[in-house]
């Protein structure tokens, strides 16, 4: 592939009216390496392709179902190479499995699946395959985020002893999925979330960036999960504590029921010096704290950031970049990992393993509410 | 007594290269109500006499100990009206008692004993004597903490759900204890601080500040502490799930081992339609987001504020006031009561149930965390 | 043209190496209303040619002039729409010109040209060509910005009082255009950039955000230019007193030698009964305080926005938009505009008169310097 | 006198209902080295004993007039020591020049004098009574307006280039003088306030401020005052362009009808290296942005901090101090000054030359605002 070749992208999902098609293709295509050029956007396919002109993607790039997809575009000389996932969780893995077993590569929106079960087959599958799969954890894209992950590996926070991660979101306060928003049906619906609501929609966001940011697995979970709004099946609020395989304790809090707060994630990470806070709401910052010395704030676009910080950013510092350029990101990594038929750099994009932790996350905080007990966090490792 | 006339304090502990002894002696004074005139110090009556002079105490009133002390004041015309206690909590109970049966009204540092039994014993002898008995819970003294409690009431956040309190600071993150730090080191020996550290000096702080605010009681407790420090027996970092009498959840973390964490007190409650949030650390704001609206920062010294949170403020907005100011609240109201032959107004000064609520509470979590399950916080209501 | 045939744009400059250029095809094809499919990007044309092969063009649309640009887009039934300019404040001119009178539509960078007369030359040209004309005031397009002038508008102030625009940076403290910087070069050169030094490089924005939230328009000036840095010919430090139109008055600072500060654009404005303040650097707020009420803050992406502020943003609350979805906001408005036929909206998209009017102001604050007095801008207005 | 026999002030003003006389007492007594023992606080002579009565003075040294109250504790052994002048400023002059002719040590409020004339008369009188004379610039006694000073001594941020220096209220934004308001009434009537409204109510404030920490003098003034309320005859709102001794350039900006702002009292003070930002309504924190490096924020009570920084604070970092400490700080050091014996440092108390300056820049103000033209601050140095 010509290194000036956009990689060509499908995305499957992400039809009118939802959220994230629209961000998936302006963060594919941001920095010039991606062009999204097919798609499924309903299961009617002239839906399909009236939201894929609005796209504007060929008429008959614009397929009804998955296996239209997958033919068409094996067709064609000028293929997609890679296919986005941007559908309810429930359909994450048949999708996967098609596609990756099809012969393209695969970007998913978390969580990989809508079991622990099913993500461990699809790891196989991608093995098997020997496809590249990356995960959108959209918010470990931020460059802020990667120069906190830096500061724990360089160690000048010392030995991690302390975790909170947090993700406050209010939308859910009442039921609004008995109001016709979409957004809320399908994620209260177990039917098509899952066994988790909150927990997986947005939980796994937070466990995976402070596995992300602490550079320490989680390995056992204390879990209360509640549904606070009346008539509401699935979680919609959940606190638990953790313990994470280098020592460090932590907790997590994962609300949908904050009533106010908008999209407040926000990792905090202490070590024997220092603690670090970052918060997704005012990303271009983080904010480290000393035990004996004036804290420190450091801004993104500096050039006395990390290469991975730096790497993760397009403008110079007091230039805000947003939500839409985190997750362009992973794209642009993704992208050059292909046109340089290179595997994808699992600290740069997070794999199927980050997935199936996740799904491991999920599936343990449940059983953990279930049984009002701690929760090993075991048998996520790859067997071998 | 006349209306211009100081009510007289005695204070005892706070002594030399204390940091609290000072506090109380500028928060009690502040306002011109009351007037420390005398005192025990040390044990060593010459320390105490030396100690009383950098008060401006006169010499024959600084104490070498209690006994002497009840016996001076009492002998006197002009003997203290109110005792203060600010020692390490193992001798609350005991100087709480003596001083009660000898006629002093009190106002205790937290937690106003050491254990559990000693509460409830001393709440019997509060009622036996009729004395007045406040305790120092400082932070419910900040005018817009007060604003929170009145926000909550007026109904406006719709019924509370949630609750988070967070206590962070960092000065134990090294073991300090051991290298000279006397404050460090009779909070860490059981035999001075009682069974809990970092729940009981800082715990009870989180915690009277999520009911004072929420107007919920908490009803059980899941605790997870540890000692993080190496050699450290008492627990230093505690993380505690909640269930609140009104229905509400919660959590709530303490912390002394996040390293560059200062004073890092923070209360959030979430109700149906918006949540509120106030943070110690910049104490002359509370913050509060709506589900539908903008969010509102209220500012302290506003006239748009609460009867409450006006009272408990001397200058007007944009003219900062911090701990002592929230500390002689307490101490003003204390004073007015004292004038008026009045009763404490437990809204505005904490008596012997937030006392026993306190121990009550450092007694559940270390329940909890022993036996690894939920802990009712039972039988601490009055038996009538 | 079809609703879904991507606008045609062609770039000049912003070739290897520049920062802006980059940032004018990422938000040109933002929102998949725009597509970059030609450029001039040196005026060698191999190297112009390697610098669009970056962007994904196709080679023969790589031209080495605007003369080649020209003939070899209005030969081809897909030629451009739209031309870009994104070269030094000198040549702004001479470009627009040719580009106008050959029939394209102009997005320029600010300054429109290098001296007044030759925006005032330009407004000619535009209205006798009848081509549109857009000027990529880049912080106008901020979703917050928008909802600032929209609050003024709505009364809810009462009538404006005074303004304070100030924009801050610090990265021209050093003599860093002697040193190898070429953004620094051809800033601090009078031959590429124009009489004015950080006046017409971040001033006229200051200028421009001041006219556009305010609502009131600059009528005189005193100005204390300064070039700080020893050797340096144009100012880099700029202090400003303004009057407007409508009796409000006003302070206007923008720096380059603000060491430390990174691009500190910030406007606040006050009316009878209460003041806004944003801040580019935290552009999904805007804080209102209010004489007798709680200050707000308004978040970009909320439902309670104005249709202005709603309008110029993607994502709900809660989801940082930066710097680039700014500009994408003036970029998607003029490609609607360009697919409806229609002219240009000033209130979306500054165009010619805030072209002339940015370079009156100046003009006059050179002239106010120089002088030492108050300079009046008169004459702005088109004659008719 | 002893070391610990408390040092006694008498008050001149702060009667009933004003806000600025129980904030002196708080302040002088607050570290008890000082006592209010005696005062005027009414021409009425019952009115001044009722006053005196709340603040616990005894009645007999409650005066009607200043005369009555220098005989009065003249003729007492333990008369005394200190009297602060809280009065209108156009009572400043004549007050001062018989309390420190009768032999008292004098602290005044700013501005010292209501012209310039008579601040030069004063320092005559100071210098040949050779008593101690103070004002309060309460916001220079805050710790980290202190540790900004050190910082700028220190040199870190190189030479210093550039001052910005704001002070902004909105509680006369409405003419509340014609309402009942006594503050606003004086304030804006120029029998009582003087020639200056809010340039000499809070401009002196700020122009102390970017003296103090700058360490540069103001050399040279342009102003731009205005009346904005209509029917107010003394400036409300001040635009004011700086020079200083030491090559920097400035701006100061007050004004008291910036609707909704509270007590925005602000410096920024930017080297060749970065630049310092201190807000008044956040006290405990300074930042420091650096060129090429995080930027950091310091933290009030911390041990990294400056002596003199250490020194102006009471209680550990991230236990506030505010308006009451940083006034308290000021009286702290008078108090050891008068019990050493020592003339007032300085460094710690502003004096009459801070006074002069004071006076000189309000008469300066106001003369560059009549002339339009920039006035040399000259002539304010002691003539020898």
């Amino acid at each position: 592939m010509s290194a000036t070749t956009p990689v060509r992208l499908a995305l499957i999902g992400g039809g009118p009216g939802s959220f994230i098609g629209p961000v998936h293709r302006m963060a594919a295509e941001l920095d010039g390496r991606m062009k999204l050029v097919a798609g499924v956007f309903s299961r009617n396919a002239d839906k399909s392709r009236r939201a894929g002109e609005a796209y504007g993607i060929a008429r008959e790039r614009s397929y009804g179902d998955i296996d239209a997809l997958i033919a068409g575009e094996r067709a064609r000389a000028d293929g997609v190479d890679l296919i986005a996932i941007a559908t309810p969780n429930n359909s994450h893995f048949a999708i996967a499995r098609s596609v990756l077993e099809a012969g393209f590569d695969v970007i998913s929106d978390k969580p990989a699946t809508a079991t622990l079960d099913e993500a461990i087959a699809l790891r196989r599958i991608v093995q098997a395959t020997g496809r590249r799969y990356g995960i959108t954890y959209t918010y470990s894209g931020y460059a802020m985020a990667r120069e906190a992950r830096e500061l724990v590996r360089s160690g000048r926070l010392g030995a991690i002893r302390k975790v909170v991660a947090e993700y406050s979101q209010g939308w859910l306060a009442q039921p609004v999925e008995r109001e016709g928003n979409q957004q809320a049906a399908w994620r209260s619906d177990p039917l098509a979330a899952g066994a988790g609501g909150c927990i997986a929609d947005i939980g796994v966001h937070a466990f995976h960036l402070a596995e992300f940011v602490s550079g320490q697995l989680v390995s056992r979970i204390y879990a209360d999960l509640a549904s606070v709004v009346a008539g509401r099946v699935l979680d919609d609020d959940c606190q638990l504590l953790l313990r994470f395989s280098g020592g460090a304790r932590g907790v997590l809090l994962a609300s949908q029921i904050a009533a106010g707060d908008r999209n407040g994630l926000r990792i905090r990470v202490w070590g024997e010096r220092g603690g670090l806070d970052w918060r997704q709401e005012q990303p271009d910052q983080l904010i480290v704290n000393w035990s004996d010395a004036p804290s420190q704030v450091f801004h993104a676009g500096s050039s006395y950031l990390s290469e991975p910080a730096q790497r993760a950013r397009r403008l110079p510092a007091g230039h805000p970049e947003g939500f839409i350029e985190a997750l362009a990101n992973l794209y642009r990594d993704y992208a050059e990992a292909i046109r340089c038929g290179a595997p994808l750099d699992q600290d740069r994009i997070p794999g199927i393993e980050a997935g199936v932790r996740g799904l491991g996350f999920v599936a343990g905080a449940l059983a953990a509410n279930r049984t009002g007990s701690w929760h090993q966090l075991n048998g996520l490792e790859l067997e071998t």
